[in-house]
Protein backbone atom coordinates (compact mmCIF):
# COMPACT_ATOMS: atom_id res chain seq x y z
CA UNK A 1 0.00 0.00 0.00
CA UNK A 2 1.83 3.17 -0.65
CA UNK A 3 1.66 6.22 1.57
CA UNK A 4 -1.01 8.98 1.56
CA UNK A 5 0.62 12.28 0.38
CA UNK A 6 -0.60 15.51 0.48
CA UNK A 7 -2.46 15.14 -2.90
CA UNK A 8 -4.90 12.47 -1.42
CA UNK A 9 -5.51 14.69 1.15
CA UNK A 10 -6.38 17.11 -0.71
CA UNK A 11 -8.25 15.28 -3.02
CA UNK A 12 -10.34 13.39 0.66
CA UNK A 13 -11.07 16.72 1.83
CA UNK A 14 -12.78 17.62 -1.65
CA UNK A 15 -15.03 14.72 -1.65
CA UNK A 16 -15.93 15.48 2.28
CA UNK A 17 -16.99 19.57 1.29
CA UNK A 18 -18.68 18.26 -1.53
CA UNK A 19 -20.93 15.81 0.32
CA UNK A 20 -21.37 18.70 3.21
CA UNK A 21 -22.70 21.03 0.19
CA UNK A 22 -25.13 18.72 -0.86
CA UNK A 23 -26.05 18.09 2.24
CA UNK A 24 -26.31 22.03 3.27
CA UNK A 25 -28.70 22.05 0.25
CA UNK A 26 -30.88 19.76 1.84
CA UNK A 27 -30.01 21.88 5.46
CA UNK A 28 -30.77 24.82 4.08
CA UNK A 29 -34.25 24.14 2.20
CA UNK A 30 -35.79 22.58 5.89
CA UNK A 31 -34.55 25.78 7.61
CA UNK A 32 -35.86 28.46 5.26
CA UNK A 33 -39.57 26.31 5.27
CA UNK A 34 -39.25 26.13 9.13
CA UNK A 35 -38.11 30.18 9.63
CA UNK A 36 -40.77 32.17 10.79
CA UNK A 37 -39.67 35.94 9.47
CA UNK A 38 -39.39 36.77 5.81
CA UNK A 39 -36.19 38.51 5.94
CA UNK A 40 -34.80 35.05 7.02
CA UNK A 41 -36.12 32.81 4.78
CA UNK A 42 -35.04 34.87 1.82
CA UNK A 43 -31.28 34.85 3.38
CA UNK A 44 -31.31 31.12 3.71
CA UNK A 45 -32.74 30.73 -0.14
CA UNK A 46 -29.85 32.98 -1.25
CA UNK A 47 -27.87 30.93 0.38
CA UNK A 48 -29.08 27.83 -1.45
CA UNK A 49 -28.41 29.13 -4.69
CA UNK A 50 -25.07 30.34 -3.55
CA UNK A 51 -24.52 26.04 -2.75
CA UNK A 52 -25.12 25.65 -5.89
CA UNK A 53 -22.80 27.71 -7.45
CA UNK A 54 -20.09 26.44 -4.52
CA UNK A 55 -20.87 22.83 -5.78
CA UNK A 56 -20.29 23.49 -9.56
CA UNK A 57 -17.07 24.95 -9.02
CA UNK A 58 -15.83 21.86 -6.86
CA UNK A 59 -16.51 19.98 -10.33
CA UNK A 60 -13.92 22.67 -12.09
CA UNK A 61 -11.61 21.70 -9.33
CA UNK A 62 -12.25 17.81 -9.31
CA UNK A 63 -11.72 18.39 -13.27
CA UNK A 64 -8.41 20.02 -12.73
CA UNK A 65 -6.77 17.65 -10.40
CA UNK A 66 -8.26 14.93 -13.34
CA UNK A 67 -10.23 13.09 -10.37
CA UNK A 68 -13.76 11.60 -10.00
CA UNK A 69 -15.91 14.08 -8.38
CA UNK A 70 -16.82 11.88 -5.24
CA UNK A 71 -18.94 12.25 -2.39
CA UNK A 72 -17.03 11.12 0.57
CA UNK A 73 -19.71 11.10 4.48
CA UNK A 74 -18.76 13.85 5.86
CA UNK A 75 -19.72 13.24 10.18
CA UNK A 76 -18.86 17.23 10.79
CA UNK A 77 -21.67 18.62 8.73
CA UNK A 78 -24.33 15.68 9.88
CA UNK A 79 -24.12 16.52 13.30
CA UNK A 80 -23.88 20.67 12.41
CA UNK A 81 -27.31 20.27 10.53
CA UNK A 82 -28.44 18.04 13.25
CA UNK A 83 -28.57 20.91 15.76
CA UNK A 84 -30.80 22.56 13.53
CA UNK A 85 -33.10 20.19 12.94
CA UNK A 86 -32.92 20.34 16.67
CA UNK A 87 -33.73 23.60 16.75
CA UNK A 88 -36.91 23.28 14.58
CA UNK A 89 -38.21 20.66 16.57
CA UNK A 90 -37.57 22.43 20.24
CA UNK A 91 -38.29 25.76 19.83
CA UNK A 92 -41.29 25.39 17.34
CA UNK A 93 -43.68 28.29 17.55
CA UNK A 94 -41.00 30.04 19.94
CA UNK A 95 -40.56 33.92 19.20
CA UNK A 96 -36.67 32.42 19.47
CA UNK A 97 -36.92 29.83 16.58
CA UNK A 98 -35.11 32.32 14.25
CA UNK A 99 -32.75 33.07 16.65
CA UNK A 100 -31.58 29.27 16.73
CA UNK A 101 -31.99 28.89 13.34
CA UNK A 102 -29.59 31.76 12.32
CA UNK A 103 -26.89 30.59 14.44
CA UNK A 104 -27.13 27.36 13.23
CA UNK A 105 -26.51 28.71 9.94
CA UNK A 106 -23.50 29.89 11.34
CA UNK A 107 -22.31 27.02 12.55
CA UNK A 108 -22.37 25.72 8.68
CA UNK A 109 -20.88 28.92 7.23
CA UNK A 110 -17.88 28.42 10.06
CA UNK A 111 -17.34 24.56 9.08
CA UNK A 112 -17.31 25.70 5.04
CA UNK A 113 -14.79 28.35 6.03
CA UNK A 114 -12.74 26.24 7.75
CA UNK A 115 -12.84 23.68 4.85
CA UNK A 116 -12.70 26.68 1.58
CA UNK A 117 -10.12 28.28 4.21
CA UNK A 118 -7.74 24.55 4.36
CA UNK A 119 -8.27 23.69 0.91
CA UNK A 120 -6.82 27.12 -0.64
CA UNK A 121 -3.85 27.03 1.15
CA UNK A 122 -3.23 22.80 0.41
CA UNK A 123 -4.09 24.13 -3.34
CA UNK A 124 -1.73 26.56 -2.98
CA UNK A 125 1.43 24.42 -1.48
CA UNK A 126 0.78 21.71 -4.10
CA UNK A 127 1.29 24.39 -7.38
CA UNK A 128 -2.28 24.61 -8.28
CA UNK A 129 -2.68 28.22 -8.87
CA UNK A 130 -6.44 27.97 -10.85
CA UNK A 131 -7.97 25.85 -8.08
CA UNK A 132 -6.55 28.51 -5.43
CA UNK A 133 -8.54 31.24 -6.99
CA UNK A 134 -11.50 29.34 -7.55
CA UNK A 135 -11.88 28.25 -3.71
CA UNK A 136 -10.65 31.96 -2.85
CA UNK A 137 -14.02 33.08 -4.22
CA UNK A 138 -16.26 30.30 -2.93
CA UNK A 139 -14.18 31.27 0.44
CA UNK A 140 -14.88 34.97 0.31
CA UNK A 141 -18.54 33.84 -0.27
CA UNK A 142 -18.68 32.03 2.69
CA UNK A 143 -17.25 34.71 4.73
CA UNK A 144 -19.68 37.38 3.28
CA UNK A 145 -22.41 35.09 4.07
CA UNK A 146 -21.84 34.88 7.47
CA UNK A 147 -21.78 38.23 8.05
CA UNK A 148 -24.56 39.02 6.71
CA UNK A 149 -26.37 36.51 9.18
CA UNK A 150 -24.63 38.56 11.49
CA UNK A 151 -26.20 41.65 10.66
CA UNK A 152 -29.76 40.48 10.61
CA UNK A 153 -28.73 38.93 13.53
CA UNK A 154 -28.04 42.03 15.35
CA UNK A 155 -30.43 44.07 13.40
CA UNK A 156 -33.55 41.89 13.58
CA UNK A 157 -33.97 38.38 14.40
CA UNK A 158 -32.13 38.52 17.89
CA UNK A 159 -34.44 41.43 18.99
CA UNK A 160 -37.43 39.72 17.47
CA UNK A 161 -36.86 36.97 19.89
CA UNK A 162 -37.53 38.65 22.91
CA UNK A 163 -40.45 39.58 21.89
CA UNK A 164 -43.47 38.15 23.66
CA UNK A 165 -45.79 36.61 21.61
CA UNK A 166 -49.11 36.84 23.32
CA UNK A 167 -48.45 40.71 23.04
CA UNK B 1 -46.12 23.81 28.58
CA UNK B 2 -44.44 27.36 28.42
CA UNK B 3 -43.04 28.88 25.33
CA UNK B 4 -39.07 28.56 25.07
CA UNK B 5 -37.72 32.04 24.81
CA UNK B 6 -34.33 33.39 24.37
CA UNK B 7 -33.30 33.26 27.77
CA UNK B 8 -33.76 29.29 27.30
CA UNK B 9 -32.06 29.23 24.16
CA UNK B 10 -28.80 30.67 25.52
CA UNK B 11 -29.15 28.24 28.44
CA UNK B 12 -29.30 25.27 26.13
CA UNK B 13 -26.70 26.66 23.67
CA UNK B 14 -24.61 27.17 26.65
CA UNK B 15 -24.79 23.62 27.72
CA UNK B 16 -23.90 22.52 24.22
CA UNK B 17 -20.67 24.30 24.63
CA UNK B 18 -19.76 23.22 27.66
CA UNK B 19 -20.36 19.89 26.43
CA UNK B 20 -18.05 20.93 23.51
CA UNK B 21 -15.69 22.13 25.25
CA UNK B 22 -15.36 18.92 27.56
CA UNK B 23 -15.02 16.64 23.89
CA UNK B 24 -12.47 18.86 22.59
CA UNK B 25 -10.37 18.13 26.09
CA UNK B 26 -10.26 14.79 25.14
CA UNK B 27 -10.03 15.37 21.12
CA UNK B 28 -6.64 17.33 21.61
CA UNK B 29 -5.40 14.88 23.73
CA UNK B 30 -5.61 12.40 21.44
CA UNK B 31 -4.51 14.69 18.55
CA UNK B 32 -1.38 15.64 20.44
CA UNK B 33 -0.66 12.33 21.33
CA UNK B 34 -1.01 11.67 17.42
CA UNK B 35 0.84 14.56 15.83
CA UNK B 36 4.31 13.85 14.07
CA UNK B 37 5.84 17.64 14.92
CA UNK B 38 6.87 18.50 18.28
CA UNK B 39 5.68 22.21 16.97
CA UNK B 40 1.92 20.98 16.19
CA UNK B 41 1.94 18.55 19.37
CA UNK B 42 2.91 21.70 21.15
CA UNK B 43 0.31 23.81 19.80
CA UNK B 44 -2.44 20.97 20.82
CA UNK B 45 -0.81 21.33 24.63
CA UNK B 46 -1.75 24.95 24.67
CA UNK B 47 -4.62 25.02 23.53
CA UNK B 48 -5.81 21.95 26.14
CA UNK B 49 -4.63 24.35 28.71
CA UNK B 50 -6.83 27.11 27.50
CA UNK B 51 -9.73 25.21 26.90
CA UNK B 52 -10.38 24.09 30.84
CA UNK B 53 -10.04 27.79 31.21
CA UNK B 54 -12.57 28.44 28.87
CA UNK B 55 -14.56 25.46 31.00
CA UNK B 56 -13.94 27.90 34.01
CA UNK B 57 -15.23 30.89 32.28
CA UNK B 58 -18.62 29.31 31.25
CA UNK B 59 -18.55 27.78 35.19
CA UNK B 60 -18.93 31.73 35.51
CA UNK B 61 -21.41 32.74 33.49
CA UNK B 62 -23.46 29.32 34.38
CA UNK B 63 -23.58 30.70 38.30
CA UNK B 64 -24.76 34.44 36.49
CA UNK B 65 -27.80 33.53 35.11
CA UNK B 66 -28.81 31.00 38.10
CA UNK B 67 -28.44 28.06 36.21
CA UNK B 68 -26.56 24.73 36.45
CA UNK B 69 -24.03 23.80 34.52
CA UNK B 70 -25.00 21.20 32.90
CA UNK B 71 -24.23 19.58 29.49
CA UNK B 72 -26.09 18.84 26.48
CA UNK B 73 -24.93 16.37 24.22
CA UNK B 74 -23.57 18.17 21.21
CA UNK B 75 -24.01 16.22 17.85
CA UNK B 76 -21.75 18.69 15.81
CA UNK B 77 -18.35 18.66 18.01
CA UNK B 78 -19.21 14.71 18.06
CA UNK B 79 -19.45 14.67 14.14
CA UNK B 80 -16.12 16.89 13.95
CA UNK B 81 -13.68 15.60 16.22
CA UNK B 82 -14.72 12.20 14.33
CA UNK B 83 -13.25 13.64 11.51
CA UNK B 84 -10.35 14.19 13.60
CA UNK B 85 -10.44 10.61 14.54
CA UNK B 86 -10.59 9.01 10.74
CA UNK B 87 -7.76 11.59 9.84
CA UNK B 88 -5.79 9.90 13.04
CA UNK B 89 -6.45 6.08 11.22
CA UNK B 90 -6.60 7.13 7.60
CA UNK B 91 -3.20 8.88 7.52
CA UNK B 92 -1.14 7.17 10.07
CA UNK B 93 2.50 7.36 8.90
CA UNK B 94 1.75 9.65 6.02
CA UNK B 95 4.15 12.92 6.18
CA UNK B 96 0.18 14.44 5.50
CA UNK B 97 -1.17 13.38 8.86
CA UNK B 98 -0.44 16.75 10.85
CA UNK B 99 -1.91 18.64 7.95
CA UNK B 100 -5.30 16.88 7.73
CA UNK B 101 -4.75 17.33 12.04
CA UNK B 102 -4.47 20.86 12.08
CA UNK B 103 -7.04 20.91 9.56
CA UNK B 104 -9.45 19.13 12.00
CA UNK B 105 -8.23 21.52 14.42
CA UNK B 106 -9.17 24.46 12.85
CA UNK B 107 -12.79 22.79 12.25
CA UNK B 108 -12.89 22.76 15.95
CA UNK B 109 -11.75 26.29 16.34
CA UNK B 110 -14.18 27.39 13.32
CA UNK B 111 -17.34 25.54 15.51
CA UNK B 112 -16.02 27.22 18.72
CA UNK B 113 -15.87 30.86 17.10
CA UNK B 114 -19.83 30.39 16.17
CA UNK B 115 -20.90 29.21 18.98
CA UNK B 116 -19.35 32.22 21.60
CA UNK B 117 -19.78 34.83 18.34
CA UNK B 118 -23.61 33.77 19.12
CA UNK B 119 -23.75 33.08 23.00
CA UNK B 120 -22.13 36.79 22.92
CA UNK B 121 -24.72 38.91 20.83
CA UNK B 122 -27.54 36.59 22.65
CA UNK B 123 -26.16 37.81 26.26
CA UNK B 124 -25.72 41.46 24.94
CA UNK B 125 -29.82 41.12 23.67
CA UNK B 126 -30.60 39.95 27.30
CA UNK B 127 -28.67 42.46 29.15
CA UNK B 128 -25.92 40.37 30.82
CA UNK B 129 -22.93 43.04 30.42
CA UNK B 130 -20.77 40.59 32.46
CA UNK B 131 -21.37 37.51 30.62
CA UNK B 132 -20.68 39.42 27.14
CA UNK B 133 -17.40 40.41 28.57
CA UNK B 134 -16.56 36.60 29.56
CA UNK B 135 -17.58 35.23 25.87
CA UNK B 136 -16.05 37.85 23.92
CA UNK B 137 -12.66 36.96 26.08
CA UNK B 138 -12.88 33.68 24.88
CA UNK B 139 -14.12 34.47 21.68
CA UNK B 140 -10.98 36.23 20.97
CA UNK B 141 -8.73 33.57 22.36
CA UNK B 142 -10.20 31.11 19.93
CA UNK B 143 -9.62 33.24 17.15
CA UNK B 144 -6.47 33.94 17.70
CA UNK B 145 -5.63 29.84 17.88
CA UNK B 146 -7.51 29.59 15.05
CA UNK B 147 -4.58 32.51 13.27
CA UNK B 148 -1.96 30.90 14.92
CA UNK B 149 -2.17 27.35 13.21
CA UNK B 150 -3.07 28.72 10.03
CA UNK B 151 0.47 30.23 10.37
CA UNK B 152 2.02 27.24 11.66
CA UNK B 153 0.44 25.82 8.30
CA UNK B 154 1.71 27.94 5.77
CA UNK B 155 5.30 28.10 7.25
CA UNK B 156 5.81 24.24 8.60
CA UNK B 157 3.27 21.73 8.44
CA UNK B 158 2.24 22.53 4.87
CA UNK B 159 5.32 21.98 3.47
CA UNK B 160 6.54 19.14 5.52
CA UNK B 161 3.32 17.18 3.89
CA UNK B 162 4.87 17.57 0.81
CA UNK B 163 8.37 15.88 1.86
CA UNK B 164 8.66 12.36 0.50
CA UNK B 165 8.91 10.54 3.93
CA UNK B 166 12.16 7.79 1.93
CA UNK B 167 14.08 10.37 1.57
Amino acid sequence: MSVKTLDDLFYDTLCDIYYAERKILTGLTKMAQGAQSSELEQAFETHKAQTEQHIERLHLVFDMIERPAQSKPCAAIEGILKEGDEILAEYKDSPALDAGLLAAAQAVEHYEISRYGTLRSWADQLGLPEAVEILAQTLEEERDTDAQLTELALQAINVEAEEDPVE
